[in-house]
């Protein structure tokens, strides 16, 4: 696997030659005692399933979550190892490592995300039951680490990344904790705890870890023709799988199906205003690659919160209207801005792609929320749309809002706060 | 992104610079405008489906459209997207381009679609109500564009690539209405309404558009060794998808399923007769790439129409054998033909791999519907399997074959008169 | 296509201009002729799926197979047609004829494998009736005749390709049908129908094939960093759909559940002890791509036939992290070896890949069988998960387990009898 030269291979070689083979190792062992200890099969996956089925009066095998979720699950798969470690190729001297360390991670991280978030969401009886969607939160934690990754891409070693990547699905774990069951948020598709929890976080990291030299060498790292086209095999999965990634883990039934819809329209639309400033703010007016592999992307970004809320086909139009815009802008002018002023390499520009429009989406979240009338969703509708029942059952629109609102500021103070301790 | 030199990038640099911008930024305006006034969620993406489903007598979630249709969906996305982008990929000067002009066209066209097709199918009430079908048939209908884009590529602005997308996909949607509900055919796979219209109107388009100097140019048009790997990624998707293709908008059960399996069974038949007689016509016998690429292709065009119905497994596999043999053969003579007498330069060979394997679909289908019996379908499935319902109850197979023979040339002549006028 | 140079290309030009497009027309002919007399569509792609869905008591299409298998299905045709197309590339020369070759054969191979694993398994009254569970199984024949190429890759003209997978899927279907019919062996994925059977047919055709000029010209076949991210797109494929190739034949509902879990631990495990051991055992601790191409999968073909079972994820995990370490170890030690010694030019590597994680497979599904209890099942999950009924009524899981051992030795006596055979 290629890796940057500039590292002092000679000083500690002894060292890195036997860290990285140990941390694995031992990391697998505690893996094993731990699922060892907890992890077991949820009900709809253990073979007790016919006993189970009666219990909840379920007449058919394809009643099983695993009918509802899997294809999307292995969509979301393709986005975390396909998508995000393709997407990072374009750089020329990275493109193996780029997909292989996210490889590495991302194996790393989805055993320690399914311990963690079955601590804290699937715990019962001193066991962790998984299932299906339980695997689609481990890649979904895991995919806030490849969102960080992209900000150090090229400055750290495998180890390094290893120990980011173990704290940070910690803290996913934890925040995700706080917004989903204290605060009782809805966040399907993961504008606050994975977009916008996982870009803050890398921002702070690669701010840390600032090397002024680096950018002297900048030019080196241009992007070469054929990585450019590696990396839109990358962008496009992510684009079309996206529908899938915010339907993911939502409601069975209409609420699955109205966040594809509602991905879907934000993409679409985000596209056309990408390429529009992107031919603006050029020279010559010419395309800008890089805009087109990652601006085109944050309309799926910014729906994430509200995809599966009543956000309507046109309103998914306006928000990939805006963030097709914000997106593109930012790579112009706010990317070298983080650099020159406030020394933030920003590699991939994550700024541009899951941070900004992370926030938007739950700006756009907390709006849809509070404007929430059981007109429009229907007395059933708008129960089930926010699950206000037991200890909910008082809770209003607008205070749905404001517990949205306050969801955005604990994601970006958690991960300001884990970046630094990480970094 | 690249894009050829000589076009006069200094002569009209001005209008240039702000003409795309200007144009996707109305365009993206004007669908929100739209969509505000007549796009809505269809009653299975609502948050009204509690109501919805008791009203339909649905038990369970699962029986929501979206659990039919979505893998399907997806599969046809990247058939759309990747298929066709990377298929077009070979020419070594447009990789990045045919990409991403094929990403802009269809992220244009899909909200176009969903207008036009939702005011002819999915009007109620003065608006349209979408779901997951909307979206495939969305997909669909651009599809038809990146066909007719084949033909041209490298041979025009973005600008004029939206242009034409704008006519093609109102003109697919007149041409798709007359079709599914004047004349009543069926086309679930599209050989008719996506191949055969939007063969047929590329290669009018590119006729008009006939620049002798081209011609001249070509051999630095060249593919190269990497592009064509590229290139086989897109035929691979498309190979590999075009069951979803065909099945996607089938009758929820056994039509789905029998359609799978038809277009299964054709594409295998035809990459054998494809690789036999590429090796056959090719001097020492190797293997065009080109044939390859393409031909393996045409089986799954050619049962576009009938997958859905009993044309069993043997009756694909001599679709497929035909077809392999047909399209090759179009690749060694036709093409050539067609450029040096008709002056229609088919970049990508379109008519090869769409207008005569659509030809052959609609015939086909045509064939297959005449020959129809309830002995095979019984008494139920003859009248599921063709609609035959209400107005269309007493309608004979030998008069739906003749119903569907009319469609083909209806969709002929549509091409031919709306390439014309695009032209 | 790119084919070796040194076949003589001169000598039997005249005959090679033919063999090949006659072998695969005649065949495709016979195809027909065998899909006319033998072929029909299943009950449920039958158009008289409307009377079967009423004698089966079903109330919805949605229980129709085709959505139970159809997602799954697709996820093993793309592993089957650009997993191992793709992963194969690594070589540069062969590049595209790796994925060409490839597509040929397994084109050629699934209509093959339909009619043979018909015959055994589908039979009805004179009629094979198919169903996407054949679609799938065809495909899985098609893989054992993929990772046997994966051997001989660059050794054979493409006739010598088809004629060994006539008799590669001949032998399948026949040790398969031993198998799962005479033995009442489980194997939902194929390790040792599957891997092991395919991986040792293709080292004994290898062996036969031995040239010893070959080794010379050894680093002219070395890979290129471009072809190297064409092979990882391979395995890329080949590791997220895993889950989907385990679980995609297994029973209705929590087994195909806990297939696709137990995978997806295993795998996880997996990539992180390739990754320790490839650095431990590279010079300066660099990881070798080779490995990580190869080894990281060897998770999930060890987990095929216990997959479906109560295997546990702690269970998975300690398979994942020892296949990890003896297919990495045996790229370093075994293959050089293998090669030197035995004379068994193994270019992909299968003996690592696919025959020993097959083994380790096969007797990871002998004791997870043999330790089966009805408290870890429940009395129906029990009799369900190992089929114990009709004339397996009786059978105990110690039994079962002696018959699945019996299942591993059958393997591969049949694969190398099979393999000389065809040598």
């Amino acid at each position: 696997m290629e890796r940057p030269r500039h590292q002092g291979m000679a000083k500690n070689t002894y060292m890195r030659l036997w860290r990285l083979p140990l941390i694995c190792l031992l990391w697998e062992v505690a893996m094993i005692v731990l699922f060892g200890v907890f992890v077991r099969f949820g009900p709809e996956a253990d073979a007790h399933w016919e006993e189970e089925k009666r219990e909840m009066n379920l007449t058919s095998d394809i009643e099983n979550d695993f009918y509802f979720r899997y294809p999307s699950f292995q969509d979301v798969h393709v986005m975390i190892f396909v998508g995000f470690g393709f997407l990072m190729m374009f750089l020329k001297r990275y493109g193996f490592g780029a997909v292989g360390f996210n490889f590495l991670l991302a194996a790393f991280g989805i055993q320690w995300a399914l311990l963690m978030q079955g601590w804290f969401h699937s715990f019962k009886n001193g066991k962790i039951l998984i299932g299906v969607e339980n695997l689609i939160n481990a890649d979904f934690c895991v995919g806030s680490v490849c969102i960080a990754f992209g900000a150090i891409l090229g400055k750290t070693s495998p180890i390094q990344l290893l120990i980011m990547t173990l704290f940070q699905v910690t803290l996913f774990a934890v925040n995700e904790y706080i917004l989903l069951n204290l605060l009782h948020v809805k966040d399907a598709g993961g504008s606050m705890t994975i977009h916008t929890f996982g870009a803050y976080f890398g921002l702070v990291v690669t701010r840390i870890l600032y090397r002024p030299n680096l950018e002297q060498s900048k030019d080196k790292q241009g992007s070469v023709y054929h990585s450019d086209l590696f990396a839109m095999i990358g962008t496009l999965y992510l684009w079309m799988y996206w529908p899938s990634f915010n339907s993911a883990i939502s409601e069975h039934g209409d609420a699955q199906h109205r966040a594809a819809i509602n991905t879907y329209c934000s993409l679409a639309a985000c596209v056309l205003t990408t390429m529009a400033f992107s031919s603006m703010l050029q020279k010559k007016g010419k395309l800008d690659m890089v805009h087109i592999q990652n601006a085109t992307l944050a309309g799926g970004v910014a729906v994430g919160t509200s995809a599966e809320m009543m956000l309507t086909p046109y309103g998914s139009l306006i928000v990939g209207f805006i963030c097709g815009i914000v997106s593109t802008v930012g790579y112009v002018y706010l990317t070298p801005f983080l650099e020159s002023r406030l020394h933030i390499q920003d590699t991939c520009g994550i700024h541009n792609l899951h941070a900004m429009p992370g926030l938007i989406g739950g700006i756009v979240g907390a709006i849809t929320a509070a404007a929430a009338t059981e007109d429009v969703y229907g007395k059933e509708g708008f129960i089930k749309a926010f699950d206000f029942t037991g200890a909910y059952r008082t809770r209003t629109p607008s205070l749905q809002g404001g517990f949205q609102a306050a969801g955005i500021l604990v994601s970006v103070l958690m991960a300001l706060a884990g970046g630094t301790l990480v970094g």
